[in-house]
């Protein structure tokens, strides 16, 4: 009997979930629409859409045109009646927004990250999040945290972060505890991946897709049949540390010649500081402090031909591990998002040009390579972007509870 | 009307391969406990079951023990009620085999590959054919192919297969019109993939896994959520053509420094006859027609230290491939197969080694590697594994001819 009635409960939440996700996938729709996408017969879905309209998680916003008898109703999301708070730990900052069910940002608030061990960084993390949840405590559904390293998301377990000096941080029962609020985190490439993938333009009608996020460090997300792959340990896209040099430079990670010593933001900023030092010709400043990403950017943009070799050989090692990607995986579309992508289309060129040169001719013409369009929201959004994969039943849970 | 009726039709169709499948998935089982795996209805279970048992697909094979009540009677597979034919067109040889439901070879015929063009290829696969299906017509379900090169599954056409002299061949309607009977076709390393999963050993506990293939060519077939991923192109693993030596040896791809060009046998092969042309001290013939993969083995395993520098050397290279595809896909099964593996433990300790180097520590200590343990055979039962699956619904649509 109780089998009986957990397998009740679970199928009246699955159909709850396929409800909302159609209502959510749709801009308006209505109830007929609904039940001929869904399979479930009307009454199932008058009944869940009244449930959701209690809620005030669904609105009924106007009348559609009639198929012959009365004019139907037509629903939509609430888009503001719950929030979702996204994080994105970078390496210089940390951003947090809160976002509603449609992706909109409705606050966001940013902190410059000094040098900070792990604690300092918690304490930075729970700063940002008492800022953005105070204001809306009640209708807020979750949390998502992007964050580098590799992480357990299954577990929410940071299990090395290097920049943040986290080691088996269990990240996302500290954060719950704190806020009493669902919680997941993701790798920040990863939480990328999904920003772009939702809410970065048409890629839905890609089922597969690949989002390579270029910065301080290099990773990727990959998403399969519309949903995240992270593999079985949480780390696929870890492209950063594929050796790409042999005897290159020595990697963050101990190793030499990976694809972070050469295509990374710090990388080339390194490259750059070493070139002058050692007296390059350059329209840089010869104090390396002053070689920053924005004065690298200023001294390409303007045809330093220093910057210029860095940057494009960047991308040419960047170009062939998109090759890699190409063989081991045959997604076709890609998409770069990261700092590495203010420089612009000749950077795009050289990536593309060694990614064709690098990858079978069959297998290279047929992928799509583009910029990503969010920038740094991409990884915000992502994070917060629970509703939009496992959220459906978190949201019926925060409904229940309010 | 007619949609209803489709859907209904449809919904039949999936309830009787969930149930196909349930009875596949067991050695043994009750219509209860298929009820209790399905959520589908003792009604429904023992509908669909009358039928199977009509149609020779499933028997009745005793009796379990009773929970109170009457003994169930248990269920299985008949398994030779139907035949699969499986095919692995190899370099230098192609290989049929007749499989039953289990993944039991009931025959198998072996041809010898000259150098053929294409259209002799293709007669010595309807050679084959004829000889495998002449004596079990009637209860043969479908045929499977799994043939090197980039193939389009969805449209069963080879792209390009440079072994066979084939482009652009729309090998599964050429077979399905001369045999009447369902054709799918198949990269080999990916059919090699699916064999080894199925059939291989404890494979099923992962839902991940990669199997990379290293003969003439390589090639890997990835499992994701116990199913193949081929990618957009059909072309997924096709790690042969990532480069891992610049300006390496040329590849029949037409780019340098292949994993082909170091870690393949065709590689092996030649690089020692080049070193024994070139003088190198080695136990081998002089010859180059005497070097062959059985001379070297022999060489290899008496310890001859020409033939051990290249063969580690190519296990080298692979466990680098492998480091970039724990990187790429953070899997944590890895199954070698394939006739490098005749090289035995030193080989693979020399794989796993660099694997290991190469790897980010904490995804690669979490990364289980071994060899396969079907030898030439996975291809074939992978190639004719349609039943496991998408081929209950061929195995309805066929016994609804019969």
């Amino acid at each position: 009997m109780t089998t009986q009635k957990a397998t009740h409960q679970l199928t009246k939440q699955h159909n709850r979930d396929l409800v909302l996700m159609t209502i959510f996938n749709h801009d308006i729709i209505s109830r007929a629409d609904i039940a001929r996408a869904t399979n479930l017969t009307r009454t199932t879905v008058s009944d869940i859409v009244t449930v959701l309209l209690n809620e005030g998680l669904v609105k009924e916003v106007g009348f559609g045109s009639s198929q012959g008898g009365k004019s139907p109703i037509l629903l939509s999301i609430a888009a503001d009646s719950r929030f979702l708070v996204g994080l994105s730990l970078g390496k210089e900052k940390f951003i947090g927004a809160v976002v509603n069910l449609r992706g909109e940002i409705k606050d966001i608030v940013e902190f410059p990250v000094e040098d900070s061990n792990g604690e300092q960084a918690l304490q930075l993390v729970y700063q940002i999040l008492d800022q953005l949840i105070k204001k809306r405590k009640k209708s807020i559904a979750g949390i998502g945290v992007g964050t580098p390293g590799l992480i357990n998301t299954r577990e929410g377990i940071v299990l090395t972060s290097v920049n943040l000096d986290w080691q088996d941080l269990p990240l996302a029962q500290l954060i719950q505890k704190r806020y009493g609020l669902h919680v997941s985190i993701l790798n920040d490439s990863q939480a990328t991946a999904i920003g772009e993938y939702i809410y970065g333009g048409d890629h839905k009608e890609h089922k597969n897709m690949i989002v390579v996020n270029v910065k301080h460090g290099i990773g990727a997300g990959i998403l399969i049949n519309g949903r995240l792959f992270q593999g079985d340990g949480g780390g696929a896209g870890e492209i950063g540390h594929v050796v790409v040099e042999k005897n290159g430079a020595l990697c963050r990670c101990g190793k030499h010649g990976c694809l972070e010593t050469i295509a990374s933001v710090s990388a080339v900023t390194q490259r750059v500081q070493t070139r002058v030092r050692e007296g390059a010709k350059t329209s840089l400043p010869k104090n390396s402090h002053a070689i920053t990403l924005d004065t690298i950017e200023a001294a390409f943009k303007s045809g330093d031909s220093l910057t210029r070799q860095v940057v494009l050989n960047a991308g040419h090692y960047l170009g062939i591990s998109l090759a890699n990607l190409i063989g081991t995986l045959n997604i076709q579309k890609i998409v770069l998002t990261g700092d590495m992508t203010r420089f612009g289309t000749e950077w795009f060129d050289a990536v593309q040009k060694a990614m064709h040169d690098a990858a079978l001719t069959r297998m290279a013409q047929d992928t799509k390579l583009e910029i990503g369009t969010l920038d740094f929201k991409a990884c915000v959004l992502g994070a917060s972007a629970l509703l939009t994969l496992d959220g459906y039943s978190l949201l019926f849970n925060q409904s229940s509870d309010s």
